[in-house]
């Protein structure tokens, strides 16, 4: 058979199928061929219903359509694009290490592998599964394709637990925290520094802010059996107008990242209560999710996969699929710490044990 | 007799000479008009040496010379340049209130006609004058003329007195104040916010440096009998990377403004004591100057215009003099609170009484 060039062949093993994912580039913005491809090769498969959306694609069994009684049903997401190429593009196998290099190993690539291992040899599955592979995760939330169907077709999204393969060093990370950003604003009066005593400095005014940020102290609340861990800090200062002139504003851009305890409209609150009497304005914010490990499918798969799971404390889309009322987890094999950097690899291992680890519980 | 454009009456009353000077655009830069007008009206006058250098003029008695004895100099000095105009150009006098609206009435126009009249009138004063008209003092000090002469021809500019006539709302004001720049960093450690713990917070960290600001108590120590009063404040602040970074660096530039009875190097040595152990980088600096009213002819002057002696607490030509160990004070009719502002103005009363009270000093 001759293969069409970016031709995906879904019986590779999971190492070997990422680095072909990763040779085919996909920086956000340009994940066309990519999508092209990996369409191309789900609508090889007769047991899925394929859509595309601009570059995000899914496929879907329809098994409880068929009256074979399945009722539950899961999706597995990852996004197909990546940050911009650091001179590691494209892939380096190591044979040595089983280790796989370049830009988008571990973030995300080797969980699409596996999410499309899953697709092709999961022909009757014990749950029905919505395969999601979305464009654009890297840049601003607008463009996310995961949030343009959460959107414009929520129902594609509708399931009863959701998997998404980011990089999780294959353990079960539990829910994500939300994050705000607020500006407070410290005021005083101008003067000309040689008599500076007619003013009011407004830098030093902010010190009270800081002396706030400096007080403050964690919570590390247990969510559904998880241990989250607050952060409140100072992202940015800026306050000045001349050498010579005492000057009469300060702002200080706070980013809260908060458990999924507190809904996004208790921590703007909490950060209005925190820092008042200054003004404080609402820059962005975006709700955490919480775990929901402790019941239902996702308690099932917390134990089909084994370990210990844990809680998730940065912002990921998992929070998406929690606006919609579907609990979710981060499952996947790369290594989240290493991703964005040029030194970005996966290993083996942890794509075949995830691999194995999702075929189990969906076929078991 | 046909007035050449631009040529100045030197026999008008100080008022309508002011009007004159200010109506002959001198916007810093731009000093040539005036500076030739007031050389043609210098050159009239016999009894001074005029030189030229750029578009500062020089003119001096040379009386000591001529063997009649006399041995003390006094320089009276004022710049002829402006601020930008802000729709307050040319000149309009308020007959009803006896008042000269306008760019660089009080500073310092009204302090030039005080000069240009004294040096017309003054054929035989009772000490060597030295008049000095000088460019460039509302811009950079490498462009400033009283600069360049104590760079280039320092003995120009010898002298046992010397009077800046700027606008000193016709009260003695001795010496100034130093002033220096210095920027004092903090430093921490990156992370990303959601794991902030990982880092060190160096906006945070900075919170230490505004505490030794806000704490900080001013000196207002007595020099040769005025009072100063110092001022320590910050007058910029910069930090931040990302809104999901914690920062490794916070910058803040504060402003010393020191009574002279510390030096330059002592001020830098107080700031860098004062921060430590945060490095302390020292941007720009000007030393301050004694007011030295307490004896010799800077006492007699005093003595003779009455009124009781202020301090200078802004920064002032003042002290290029004290560089070269002359002792000098700001006395001038103009206001120093209008001064760059659109309704600057300055008033008929005060030009006529610093007129008479140089006169009567330079002539009793």
């Amino acid at each position: 058979m001759v293969l069409v060039d970016h031709d995906l062949d879904l019986h590779a093993e999971g190492p070997a199928l990422t680095a072909d994912l990763v040779d085919i580039a996909s920086v956000s913005g340009q994940e066309g061929p990519l999508a092209d491809a990996i369409e191309r090769a789900l609508r090889r498969l007769p047991h899925l219903q394929v859509t595309r959306h601009g570059n995000t694609l899914v496929a879907r069994t329809e098994l409880g359509n068929t009256g074979r009684g399945k009722k539950e049903r899961v999706v597995l997401a990852g996004h197909i694009d990546t940050v911009p190429h650091a001179a590691n593009f494209p892939s380096q196998w190591d044979p040595e290490r089983q280790r796989l290099s370049g830009v988008g190993t571990s973030d995300m690539k080797a969980g699409v592998a596996v999410q499309l291992r899953l697709a092709a040899a999961l022909t009757e599955p014990n749950r029905d599964v919505t395969y999601v592979f979305y464009e654009c995760e890297e840049v601003d939330a607008a463009r996310n394709g995961l949030f343009l169907l959460s959107r414009n077709a929520p129902k594609t999204l509708q399931a009863d637990f959701a998997i998404l393969l980011e990089p999780s060093g294959g353990v079960v990370e539990g829910g994500c925290q939300g994050t705000l950003r607020a500006a407070i604003t410290a005021r005083g009066a101008r003067a000309h520094t040689a008599r500076s005593w007619m003013g009011k400095n407004a830098i030093h005014e902010a010190g009270a802010i800081l002396d706030i940020l400096r007080a403050w102290e964690p919570r590390r609340p247990l969510v559904d059996g998880l241990e989250y861990h607050e952060g409140l800090n100072a992202v940015a200062v800026s306050g000045g107008i001349a050498g010579n002139v005492v000057p009469d504003e300060c702002v200080i851009t706070v980013n809260y990242r908060f458990a999924p305890d507190r809904s996004e409209d208790e921590a703007q609150a909490y950060i209005r209560d925190l820092f008042a009497p200054y003004p404080v304005e609402i820059l962005d914010s975006a709700p955490g999710a919480k775990p929901g490990l402790t019941t239902g499918p996702a308690a099932e798969f917390a134990k089909a996969v084994g370990g210990t799971p844990r809680a998730k404390l940065g912002w990921t889309d998992v929070a998406r699929f929690a606006e919609l009322g579907i609990p979710a987890v981060n499952y996947g094999p790369g290594i989240s710490e290493i991703a964005h950097t040029p030194d970005e690899y996966v290993d083996a291992a942890p794509i075949v044990a995830a691999e194995h680890a999702l075929t189990t519980w969906l076929t078991s």
